[in-house]
């Protein structure tokens, strides 16, 4: 792929939710989100793809086989449709790669194989799934989640934002139907296998001979909201000891996650904080914290949590102060499809097999199709912030090896 | 003093501001200080004093001598009015009776020297000062600062509330004239005493004989605003070596904060924090964090402030953050009037002496006036939080100690 093709196509949507700062605001249901889409609609025009858009507001623009699917014994489904793409949507001032790369990336990848001559045998699709960050709603991989059935259409019409707006309303606003929400078993078996392409979250491909990496598995990952209550009072004339001050006890748990993720072996992270009144001159109330861990497998996850718990308990009894965890989510490791993995980095000569830590998609449609990730390098592993990049010389590598995998897989 | 006639002019006032928890919003010129500055003035009229609002904002209740003021040579100054009073406005879900107290105090004090038939040599003024806790525009004391001359009024009117309420435009949608605001040095020279009674912030009066005490000083006090730099970044993706988390320097900060304290005999806080861009999956970028720090001299203040620096740079660097620490307020130590604190103290059979190391409009006005503050017991000792209390039987003989004070300097 040149360069100069992919630089054009990647331009048309840096524009759209960029925010002051050089970070994206392209939460679901916005007006961003809705550019994106417009977007995605005229690209699936231009190449007289086949849109649609199925209940939960994922996209997709199919390329169909001319002729009636020729049943191939050797696939996995011999039916089924190959799926590629990702998702538009960013974290609050996030970077311009996550997610959009795999949209663009799939475009032109169909583009490639067009001019190579390609005839799909099975159709190739790509999709847009709505909201993979939970930067509006909070719950991540909304699309998919619903897609798939693991989240509730009832509960996910109720989901609010900041602004107490829920997913229902925003939908409606938008021109959506929130009523259609619900899960679609039958367009899941109709897929033989979804790969999705990302930037890379990490900088493992840095100094590494290859720009693309496959994906062997997503960290297990919690989240937990953590609240620290104490007693407010007057900044000033509580005596020390008289005071029961939950900042203390919040602070203590800020350092003992990091200490316990190194001493495990994952990562732990609070990048979320709550405090009232927080006033300056008063003792706090309350703390509410959002601690985020991840590890190689279940067990170190367990091993971080359990030694954080014990940890900060026993400093909230010094402190005078109550602390109570509470799971906001719990997702078990994926192990990707090992032999769509195998396939896939044999075909792209020996690429490197690379874990990540970052939820996706990809990890929601796993347990329904053989499901592969490919990783694009980025050299300073900067993810979910503004310096998060990639060069264009890497990106068309990154196309160039997605075509090369919807070559494989469909045609 | 009655208790019964204490609690029902104290429960007049209990409704206004009164929010969910139990805790009081009354910020400086919204609906509930309307609603306060409006009982104020029906108290002034229903007592025949003369009512009075000086230019920015403050209130008196006037009870003039009868006859010419007789000149005394003993008295500090000889035609002086002797002012009490104190402040309505709350720090957000503060207690009821920082403040109102002192005003209600005021009112009933007058009553009982009416009562015995006393006859005011001098003016008796009662006062109730604007926004005293900085809960709205953030500038403590503002009503006694601007009178004093101490804060410019260009500066006062273009003050922000949390939602971008300039003081200016606050005052004209209340009625209020803001191109009134500046110092008053004439009202200033006029008065001979101000007198400040307020309940106690701490506990020492707890046990005491005494439920009322006198005040020495207010402890030098500052705050500052620090601000922890980071990189923002992916919370799970991100190796710990590859982090610069703000998070970590700020978590360490309370903790030293609260340790240069203990070993220096002050205290310190930090009840205010604001992170960006806040969100659970994303290291921060930016903390943003408020250290309140009183000690019983600057000295102490200073060691207190330079070991919290130091240590915290230090932190900083291992972290690969960086912090920078910017003065928001500094004031030194206050000491009272010494001959009238001793007049005061002897005249209640010797109460005990006590410092603070809570901020008041006393503190303000002492640069100019001689002053003296009463303190009613507050047996849990907590400020600033709904649970802050005094009995009637206390708040009743803090009455009879204002107005044995009020006899003495001024009938």
């Amino acid at each position: 792929m040149d360069t100069g093709e992919f630089h054009r196509l990647w331009s048309e949507l840096l524009p759209i939710g960029k925010a002051e700062g050089g970070g994206y605001l392209r939460f679901s249901w916005t007006e961003a989100d809705l550019d994106c889409r417009t977007w995605f609609h005229d690209q699936s025009k231009r190449r007289g793809l086949r849109f649609e858009e199925d209940r939960n507001g994922n996209l997709y623009a199919w390329w169909d086989p001319e002729k009636e699917p020729v049943q191939d014994p050797e696939a996995p489904h011999p039916h089924g449709a190959v799926l590629t793409g990702s998702h538009f949507d960013s974290v609050p001032h996030g970077g311009a790669y996550d997610g959009p790369l795999g949209i663009v990336s799939a475009f032109l990848a169909v583009d490639q194989l067009r001019t190579e001559g390609a005839m799909p045998k099975r159709p190739i699709g790509i999709a847009a799934f709505t909201e993979e960050e939970g930067g509006r709603f909070g719950v991540p991989c909304l699309g998919s989640r619903l897609l798939t059935g693991v989240l509730e259409p009832d509960r996910a019409r109720a989901l609010t934002d900041p602004d107490g707006i829920t997913l229902a309303e925003a939908m409606d606003a938008a021109g959506a139907d929130p009523d259609s929400l619900g899960p679609e078993p039958e367009r899941l078996q109709r897929l033989a296998a979804f790969v999705e392409l990302h930037i890379e979250q990490g900088r493992a491909l840095d100094g590494s001979e290859s720009p693309v990496a496959v994906a062997s598995a997503i960290w297990p990952h919690g989240r937990w909201r953590v609240t620290f209550t104490g007693e407010a009072d007057h900044a000033g004339t509580t005596r020390l000891p008289d005071r029961r001050d939950p900042m203390l006890t919040f602070a203590f748990a800020v350092l003992a996650a990091r200490k316990e993720a190194r001493l495990a072996g994952g990562v732990a992270t609070v990048g979320r904080v709550e405090v009232e009144p927080n006033a300056t001159n008063a003792i706090a109330a309350k703390v509410t914290a959002w601690l985020d861990a991840r590890a190689p497998d279940e067990a170190v996850l367990g091993e971080i949590l359990s030694g954080f718990e014990s940890k900060v308990t026993e400093r909230a009894g010094r402190d005078g102060t109550r602390v109570a965890i509470h799971p906001e989510s719990e997702t078990p490791i994926v192990e990707f499809d090992a032999s769509l993995r195998d396939r896939i980095a044999a075909l792209l000569g020996g690429a490197p097999v690379l874990p990540t830590a970052a939820g996706h998609d990809a990890g929601v449609l796993s347990a329904h199709v053989p499901t592969a990730m490919l990783f694009v390098r980025n050299p300073t592993g900067v993810s979910h912030a503004p310096g998060e990049a990639a060069s264009d010389e890497d990106c068309a590598a990154g196309v160039d090896a997605l075509a090369a995998v919807l070559r494989d897989l469909a045609c």
